[in-house]
């Protein structure tokens, strides 16, 4: 294969900076424009001081001109901003948008839960849901998934889909603070995070709870009602999301069901029975661990996923959404180990 | 009021330390004894540098002759260690047992959940709950409340009481680290739990479940369902529990329920509305932040309740029962203002 | 003594909202009005959660105004902020400033480092220090120390003093990132503090150097070159001192020149021999915790000293100056334990 | 190039997870036996969690026999368990010691810091260090750095080899606690490390200052002091080295010479004049990123370096010197980019 020239708009934020990390080792990438808004003139090292390779690189201004010809291009933009900027962009083009202007499914969902007008939906780009990754083969359009819906779809769908529980969920998803990305609020200091813990969101009007909707009905099908409650906690990467629902049946084929939907996935690991997942093993990684159980009293099924809300969250799914988009191994250049301790 | 000379058995640990920074600024209280196991015979300052005023105090074996002499004994002792030795200290003496021993009024349960000998059950030391400070007011004798159970029954059983939801709850929460006490376990050191989340006792497995289960159907008068996930996270104190039931009705009354539950409360906060608990505003001190709302899409309450797992959740509760044991100020000598940022 | 009424300037931010939490359990002391600037009119709790007792204070303007009428005003503001509001409060008003305008004696050390008029000195408000505690008794004027200057001048004065070291100082710091105020920078985004060191102001550039030179070279009489090195660490408080200067002398007489030098002082603890400082024991509280060794290989003598930046760095030193400018016990009101773990 | 065997023993500690990390991406590396003490005969999984690839390997006893037939081994054990087995091992395999035991020089050095018998000294495996590099290549025996003298001899050497600075340094460190490894201490407990900072083996008894000692003696050709002082910060790794030594002259060369000394270093980076290091910007990469500036005020040289203690100062740096030793590329495997936020 010719070497695949990529773009990065967004380069100085942090999934612009977890897309490059991974891009930097990708065997068959050639590292093209990098862009940005308002740091647009500045050395990439100003922005990504662990991206040593790429210190030198000045971002140019996030715009179709400083974007074209090349053969991929990343969108790591803010909720809103792509879908004006991709239409620009040339159909022969695969445009990949970690923002959520083309994930909901459904007009009247986004116009509720974004505001504004309605860009349609592109392939979901979450290749282990059922019937993702054949959308994906091939497409020169993909909407990364948000970093909770990664999580909570993968602990809950094979479980919905298998007709073990009712589908009416309820998570409690906790995570570090790099999901808020860059953004200058007081209650994303340091001296803030450090040392506690807060619930945001609460009450269903985070705005990932359409697109887990969405998710778990198409698995379930039929729709599914979904409580989410979203935590902040005290480090940079990492969701673990606790996810249940009320069982049908006794639950006994809990986690055959899971492993056999997750046999062949090469970033989704079932954690041996009674090994519970911590963020820490998936940190910097493209891979999701997972387990499940029954809580025969509560008369619920418990799933809890871990996984880098950067990488497999992020940036980690846009390109293996990539490798998927251009026909390369799925796996090609996403690490399968975490940082730890 | 003479002065209430106190011993505290287990003070090398996390729990003995914090009844002493307590007890130090009490201003009706004379700390006596101070006692452990393995550490008797070494000076305080070894195992808590933070208590400067009793630096120089030597641990006594932890037994009913060193304990002996005191108004109050504090338990702060290992699980299944208090109920013998609270049966040597004598009928006049308060003996508040911040172990398990006594916290269940069922046998059976007892006897699935811990093994061993079930102790009886003593006045259960939550006096927000309904009837709860009666029962406490003069007694000889009081189970403080785990960690998890405070927070929770507290978040819910408003609800529950009121009707507002159904008696069948859903409940994760997170905690710092401290709860585990001064365990040497290797998922306990700081490289393990710093920059990870990890979820344990998951499917109904964890102590606390049937503890729970007791406060809320108690304030419900139903037996009430009980899913309760804990998540470890990356600080050293807090508890922030995410707490959710289905709704009966529409909800409309659940801010108001909540105030009226509290509105004579002094350590109870109902935040305003929008405004969700972060454990920092309560570290060290013995209060509680709430909140409450409703989720019409998913049709659920939701609370969520914030507290430092040592203070309110533990030596703080434990102080206030011992105020209302001896008929003091229930307030007294016990901090409203969390240490933050 | 009859209430004493106090006001906070900049009530907003962590030094105010330090002060207090202080302030709150001080037993001789009314809070009065809480000013800030561009929060002013908002309630205190959106700001400072933890200071339940005040929640629904709202905040007055800074000025002059304002700031009328109370016994005592302090200055929680940005360095430069202080000097033209402090000549607007009466004479008979006890103004303490946490900010740097007058803490430096020197005018040209103040153009070289602040810029800006020279707005004069006030009495210093390390009572620790040789002679500070006489000037603050009675006066109406304080300059609070910075919270490195209080952890390094402690640490180094009584060797400086004694004639046990040379006048050549080595400083490395390590701070938790209130130290920085609740400023929206980049750099101090919790994402990118956590999991990280960094070192700033490095080769004589912070502004406390000077400060730290003035304290050590009125001790020592002589100049005392300093070099120091400020080092941002994951934690919301806490500063631990590394100091060191080369040995004059076997320094024999190290350990007896530091226990004589702080033997009444209520707030400075000289560790057991062999036993480190660690900024956990000092959360929250006033006291300084302090060990001194020599190196004989190394020829120098080495002082570590931890103390809580917020507490006796800054909010607890100027309440501890406020006792004595009022004659009031000096250590009322502060707290002698820390809050760990 | 044939694959090259490796065998990594004390496979279930920090260092051990550290270099199968490294190991299973590096490309001409087949992994073979893993080996333990206590924990032989469990699955790595429950050691490493983060190392999916190699989870179902069984742990085999650290011993000659296991150990042998393999192109590599690596020894990651404690300090003293090295060199017996090593002995063991045959004169054609690589022999890699992590620990301590053939570090240094001197054999009165060593018994005065390690007592026990002096072992001799192996090339020594920092190949930034003058001459180092000539002395690896091929070889069958690697002594790999500590973890504090990488980062402090790196930070310091070009200003003594060029002769800008006097053989008399003073250095504070700061680091995380992985450093200390897997220890079930009470000190290294999450609770008391998270939101702590302190400092230990102070008064140059730290087992590194000989080998810092003996690293600067022989760029300076003289002997050079070392006064060294370790603190532990709330960070699972990193090391953030801030060193610093008398000036020579008036420092103007000292960007020059380190920029020089640095120049065809692939993983060693000099920051841009004025920006800092970061250790979150080398988290599990084997770079160092370095500073360095001159205080005219103190006249002294000042340098800072930032590691990853585990990677470039342990791991990374163990597996720079098998590609040395086996004459592969030497930045084959090993990263450059740190993962960050």
């Amino acid at each position: 294969m010719h070497v695949v020239r990529i773009a990065v708009a967004g380069a100085s934020g942090y999934a612009g900076g977890e897309l490059l990390r991974l891009l930097l080792v990708h065997p068959d990438v050639e590292i093209g424009a990098l862009t940005a808004g308002g740091s647009a003139g500045t050395p990439l090292a100003q922005h990504q001081p662990h991206l040593l390779p790429l210190a030198d690189r000045i971002l140019s201004d996030t715009n179709a001109e400083t974007l074209a010809g090349h053969d991929v291009v990343f969108l790591a933009l803010p909720h809103g901003k792509s879908a004006e900027l991709a239409a620009e962009l040339g159909p022969d083009t695969v445009v990949i948008d970690c923002g959520a202007d083309h994930r909901l499914t459904d007009a009247d969902a986004w116009t509720r839960w974004y505001g504004g007008e309605y860009a349609g939906s592109w392939p979901y780009g979450l290749p282990e849901l059922p019937g993702a990754r054949d959308a994906l083969r091939g497409t020169k359009r993909v909407a990364v998934p948000g970093c909770y819906p990664t999580a909570i779809s993968l602990a809950l769908f094979p479980a919905l889909a298998a007709g073990l529980a009712e589908p009416d969920v309820v998570i409690t998803a906790v995570t570090g603070t790099s999901g808020a990305g860059k953004s200058l609020k007081p209650h994303l200091l340091g001296a803030e995070v450090m040392g506690s813990l807060s619930a945001y969101g609460v009450g269903g009007v985070h705005r990932h709870t359409p697109e887990i909707a969405q998710n778990l009905s198409v698995a379930a099908g039929t729709p599914v009602t979904v409580s989410f409650t979203p935590v902040l906690a005290p480090l940079p990467r990492g969701i673990l999301a606790s996810c249940s629902a009320p069982l049908i049946g006794d639950g006994a084929a809990a986690r055959e069901t899971y492993a056999k939907a997750y046999a062949d996935e090469p970033f989704v690991h079932l954690l041996p029975e009674g090994v519970w997942p911590t963020t820490a093993a998936t940190l910097g990684s493209n891979t999701v661990h997972l387990q499940v159980t029954v809580d025969p009293d509560a008369r619920r099924l418990i799933a809890v996923a871990a996984i880098d809300n950067l990488t497999k969250g992020t940036a980690g799914g846009a390109v293996q959404c990539m490798n998927l988009a251009l026909g390369l191994p799925e796996t090609v250049g996403l690490p399968f180990t975490g940082v730890a301790p």
